[in-house]
Order: C-alpha cells, then sequence, then structure tokens
C-alpha cells in the first residue's frame, strides 16, 4: 500500500490543500433577520453613530450636575420642576439652570441638562418642584451620542459568523439587508457495492448509506448547500461517471469510498483524471481515518473521506468543515465549541500518530468527567452515544485518568 | 418600586415557572434527512442488530483461527486459498478447515470462518496459496452480529437534539421518517413610544426596534418557531390588545417592554388580565436583567424582558431557551456550550447578585485569555463584540485576573 508512505499530520494536510486552492466567496442579499448563521461578506461601518441622541439610562430627572452639588440627605437640594421629556421625541424645551424635568429611561436629555438624577434618590416635594438627595456628576447616567459605536466605525468584519447580536447590531443600524456569503454547493457521493438506500430492505452483505446523510447534516452545519449524487458502483466507470457530473456542478466534492484497498486506491485514480492538479495528499496520519484523500481537480476541492461512518464523520470535521468555512470566508472566533473535562480512565495511543476518541460526559465533583465510548471505529453508534471527541496529541502515548482534557463537541 | 422587594435568583425564578406549567410536546412526523437540529419525540428502538452479519474489519483473508496457530515469520503456516467473498453479498461456499479466502474490508464472513488475518502478514505464495506470518485469535478483526447494536436495544432516548450522528443512527436502522417534537409557536412583541421598524428613518428621541430580531433568532436557535407581533404603543389598550393576539396563537408570548418603571408596570398588569394565574415571578436578582417578568396564562408562558437590547439577549438565554427546550421535551446532554478561558483582568461585582459579563476570547500562552468587553449594558455591540459571557455567581465580589472562568458561548 504505497499511499501510506507519506502519511501527513493532518494540519499539514490542510495547508497542502489550502494552499493549493484560491478561494473566491461569492455573495447574495439577504434579508438580516434571515442572516443567522450566515457569514458577512463585506465589512459593515455604521453610517451613525449609536446612540444619536443623548439618552437617559435611568428614570429620573434630568438636571445640570453644577445644580445638585453639595446636596445630601440631610441637606438636599430643591429644583424647580419644568416638564417632562416624552418617550420617542425630543423634547420641547431647553432645562435651564436651577431647574429639573422628568424623564424615563431611553429619553432624549433636553438641552442644557448633562445628567440625570436616579427617582430613587429623589423625592417630589410638591407638583412643582423635586428635591434631590444627592449630587450627580456631568454625565451621570446619561449615553453620550456614539458611545455604543462611532459613527464611521467598522462594527463588524466581514467573515463575521452572524449571531442574534450581530443581527442586533445590524438593525439597530438600520441594515435590514446584508451581503453574506453565498453558500458553496457540497457534492456529495459514495461508493461500495454493498452500500443501499438507507430505505432498502437489507440482505446479506449489504449496509445501509449511512455517510451521505450524516455528511448532509455536517455540511449543512458548516453553512454549505449539500447535493447528494447518491452511491455509485465500485467501478472505475461508474465512479468516474458520477465523479464529473458532481465537480461539474459542485464547489466542493466530497466522496466516501467504499474501505478495501483496492477501492480506494480507484477513488484516487478517478480524482487524479478529474483535473489538475488530481490527488494532493493520500494518507493522513490521524486515527480514525487513516485513508483520506485530498486533491484540487481544476481549481475546485474534492475530498475522499474513509468509507466507514464513524472516520467519515470525524475526517469530515477536519477537512469538509474548515474547508467550506474557508470558502465562506469565514473568520473564526472560536472554531469548534470546546469544554474541559477531567478523563475518567487512561487512554492508551499510539504515538506518533495523533487520534480522537468519542467520549460521553457526565458532571462530577470538580465539573464535566469524560468517559470514553468504547467500540471500533466504524460503529456509527459510538458517536451517538458520544458527546464529543478527545483529541490526543501525536507526540503522546496516552492520557492519564484523572487530567483534564479539552472536548471537542460534535 | 415595591415589585424589586422581591426579587428572585434566577434558578429559583424558572423553577417558579415550570413549577405552574404543564408541558405537552406534540410530535410531527419529517424526513430524517431534514432533522438535523430537531428534537425526537419518542425513544428509538434497534428492531434489527447492527452489523446484521459478522463482517471483516480489514483487508486480508477469512480463515479459521486454529489453522494459523503457532505460525510465525520464521514458520509461516500454508493455506489454500478457495474463493474470495464479494462486496454486498453473502459468500456461496463455506470455508472449510485448512483453507482461507480473499475477503475485504466491510465484507461479509463466509461460514466456517471465526477471523481475519490481515494481509499486512501475508505472502500470496501462489495464486493458489496464501503463507500466513502470524497466527489470529478467534474473532480477530471480525465485527459480530449486534456488536455495535443488539436488536431490541434502545438507542436514542426521547428528547434527543438531533445531531448528524443520530442521523446516521437512524439511516442505518432504515429509519427515513422520523417523529420529532413539534417546534412551539413563540410570538414576540415589543412596546415603547420611542421604538421604531429598523427600516425606518431615525428621529431624534427614536430608536430603532432591535429585540424583535435578535429574539427571533434567539428563538430559532433553541429550536421555536418565531413570530413578530410588532411595537405596540405605550398604552393599556395597545399593548393589551396586540397581547391578546399573540397568546391566542401562539404556544410561548415573549415581550420586551420599553425600559421606564410605568411600562414595566404596565406590562405586568397587561400579563396579569391575560389568565390566569397571570404574573408569578416580577424582578430578578441578576445583572443585566433585573425587571423581568415571568408569568403563565391560561397554561401558556408569558415572559417579560428587559428592554435594552443586551439584556433582552442574556436574559432570554437564562428564560426563554430552556422554557422551548422544555416545550420541546429535550434533554440536554450540555446545555450550553461552554469553555474555560483565564480571565485577563479583575472582575469586581455586587454580592449578593449574580452577574453575566460579555468577554472577548483571545488565544494566550495557557490556553484562552478572556477580557471582558466594556460597555453599558445596553449597548449591543458588546455583545457584538464579545464570544461569550462570564457568570459571577451572586455570593462572589467578584474574579480575580488570572483565574480560570467558564465562559458560556454567545
Amino acid at each position: 500500500m504505497p499511499e501510506f508512505l507519506t502519511l501527513k499530520p493532518p494540519g499539514e494536510a490542510l495547508a497542502i490543500l489550502n494552499h493549493n486552492l484560491e478561494f473566491n466567496p461569492q455573495s447574495e442579499n439577504i434579508r438580516t433577520e434571515d442572516s443567522l448563521g450566515r457569514v458577512l461578506f463585506s465589512s459593515v461601518r455604521a453610517e451613525i453613530p449609536i446612540p444619536g441622541f443623548r439618552r437617559s439610562t435611568v428614570d429620573g430627572f434630568a438636571v445640570r450636575a453644577g445644580d445638585t452639588y453639595g446636596a445630601s440627605e440631610s441637606l438636599p437640594a430643591y429644583l424647580p420642576l419644568v416638564g417632562e421629556v416624552p418617550m420617542g421625541a425630543a423634547p420641547d424645551f431647553v432645562l435651564e439652570a436651577g431647574t429639573c424635568a422628568v424623564i424615563h429611561t431611553g429619553g432624549m436629555l433636553p438641552q442644557g441638562a448633562d445628567a440625570v438624577m436616579m427617582i430613587e434618590y429623589t423625592q417630589q416635594a410638591s407638583e412643582k418642584e423635586v428635591e434631590l438627595l444627592r449630587a450627580v456628576a456631568v454625565g451621570e447616567n446619561v449615553l453620550e451620542i456614539g458611545e455604543d459605536v462611532q459613527q464611521g466605525e467598522q462594527v463588524i468584519p466581514a467573515g463575521t459568523l452572524i449571531r442574534p447580536a450581530e443581527i442586533g447590531g445590524l438593525m439597530a443600524l438600520g441594515i435590514t439587508e446584508v451581503e453574506v456569503a453565498r453558500k458553496p454547493l457540497v457534492g456529495i457521493l459514495s461508493s461500495g457495492d454493498e452500500v443501499i438506500h438507507p430505505s432498502e430492505d437489507l440482505s446479506p452483505g449489504k449496509v445501509r448509506d449511512i455517510n451521505s446523510y450524516t455528511l448532509q447534516a455536517l455540511v449543512r452545519q458548516a453553512g454549505g448547500l449539500p447535493q447528494l449524487f447518491g452511491v455509485a458502483p465500485d467501478t472505475h466507470r461508474d465512479l468516474a461517471e458520477l465523479f464529473a457530473k458532481a465537480h461539474q456542478t459542485c464547489d466542493l466534492v466530497v466522496v466516501t469510498a467504499g474501505s478495501s484497498a483496492s477501492v480506494r486506491d480507484l477513488t484516487a485514480i478517478v480524482i487524479d483524471e478529474l483535473g489538475e492538479p488530481g490527488v494532493l495528499v493520500h494518507g493522513v496520519n490521524v486515527r480514525p481515518g487513516k485513508p483520506t484523500i485530498l486533491g484540487v481537480c481544476d481549481g475546485k476541492p474534492v475530498i475522499g473521506l474513509p468509507g466507514n461512518p464513524v472516520s467519515a464523520l470525524v475526517i469530515a470535521g477536519l477537512f469538509v468543515t474548515p474547508t467550506i468555512k474557508r470558502m465562506l470566508g469565514r473568520q473564526e472566533r472560536q472554531d469548534i465549541p470546546v469544554i474541559e473535562a477531567v478523563l475518567a480512565v487512561n487512554l492508551s495511543s499510539q504515538s506518533g500518530r495523533e487520534e480522537w476518541v468519542a467520549v460521553s460526559l457526565e458532571g462530577g465533583e470538580d465539573g464535566l468527567v469524560a468517559s470514553p465510548v468504547f467500540g471500533k471505529s466504524n460503529l456509527i453508534f459510538t458517536l451517538v452515544r458520544g458527546e464529543g471527541l478527545v483529541h490526543i496529541p501525536a507526540d503522546a502515548t496516552g492520557l492519564a485518568a484523572g487530567s483534564r482534557v479539552k472536548v471537542y463537541l460534535i
């Protein structure tokens, strides 16, 4: 098996793929309220300052701070009440020195006022007069113009994943339509004489197609638009035909080949024939997932995953997800949600190969406890039972029980 | 402000809401391949064992283990080659003692065979004979029937959030249609004379409606189906009318009221009039978000959030998200993706009140470093700039720089 002579570490393998690809994200305009989970295409600048007017942050009385200096519970200040600031409109009066006006949270400071006295520190002496039991400083309880965002400031950089908070920020700026990265179309195909559609009845020797559907879901999670091309029989002609069809219409092609060595070789041959430069990496130094193929054919990435469902899903997380994110121009805040946990048992691993172990999580006295979900790597239910994956680095021979590990949530 | 005399800790407040609600999730059937992110309604049992036949996990030769005992590189065993197992079909021969047959990864073991010898430890002496350089034990390199899942075993419990792995598991069992919890319809309304639609032009004193859209996105993330009812002016009649409309058609009503005390009181009054028992909690001991209202009106939960956008989003995460998840019957594996980070600076907090502080994250030498995103709590961009929230418990007076903190990703 000559392809295993050149096993690459996963990071290096991904770098080779990236180095051979030009990423040219396309964009489309959609309604901001529909943009959750999309990726911002162009940086957004604030055309206006937020807030756009001086606002009160409390319920109370708009004042000139100078008029409150020295006021205390034992020696209150008294100010005549000259009006009330309406919500949603500019006050129709100027606050003269030595006066105050009712203002609500979010209300606009009248001209002349420079602070707000909280209602808690006042007593209304009469309808026309307010007793102030404290002093306030200039600017106290006031949001200044542009205190949230300055006019012209870049507020959301291109490549940002749009969360509820970003939708709020865009709406605050009046941006109701937003330019986002178009979702890359990801063709998914399988091969294997033994693989049948999940709705078909099993007969001895057959297994149902799992990978098309786990990968479809993973592609959706990563922000791509999956398209299923079905299962090709293990012949050169069938596989090449299906590959060509997917490669023609899609931005990225992902194949899960039958798991025998001969079929893996067939996949590599077909990728090499599909376009230049063809196969770039054949074999990755990670468990599970050694027989991974990364290639570029006429400018489009092609990723060959191991046939067994657990490996396919784990390896797709290492190569397909980042490739889709890169095609989206997505800038990571935090690549994968990661949590820390204490390992319940010793985990051994072969030195020189990095390893991902499915674990389940349970609350313990000292935080979360991660227990490996045992099972051979081609059992899909080891992942169903697992909450996350623990990473054992290539230079480790294992991890000791009780050690703190990072768990990458699935 | 009498309502603040009875401030409840958030956990207790949520418990009161839950105690006053009956959760009766409804279900619907959808295609399994469309079920990503949905919640499984009924537990799934395996009708069949997986795998359904004894499979090889490697490429090599099917053997009887006894025929290999004692074989080594210096003293190989020789077995006549009697056939090849086809992929996707049952072998049409029985493996007799003292013979072997070609088998590929995933191939079905012929009757008579009880182990597989990896091709790496063989040499094909001739077309008709294989040289074995090692011994194998019974069951070696073989997946037994039911080793992944036993027939009749419960494989996915009701209430499970469906991830790519669950989709794979369902497909492996031939379950192409799945019963999931119907998404609860969540009515979202705002009030405030100062609040305008985001597409409208700002005039002094006005602010754009942010909360309807951040909450719409949050509801989608939590698994609900949001429906926007718009913004009511701050009058009893307008607010009551809009509330009644939302309450009639939706399973849960969320309102963000104007932030002044008078409007908060109005919201509580309207909720009390809407149905029994009305307001259950008025005021929660958490920052940001003190003026939170939790109620139940004729069996439907009603949640009043603070008007300022940051508080509304944070508090919605504490009350709206768990309520939706509960309505879905969702069983948590891990409630919120949480990561650990080292705090960059001292964070002070008022003892006796739990606090959530928006932080940004950066990679440091010793893992992630969390730095607070400063800004008053009603600045939406403090959340846009933040990656997560740090929780300061009620009994702490703050957190010291350098301490390890949990960051709840937004």
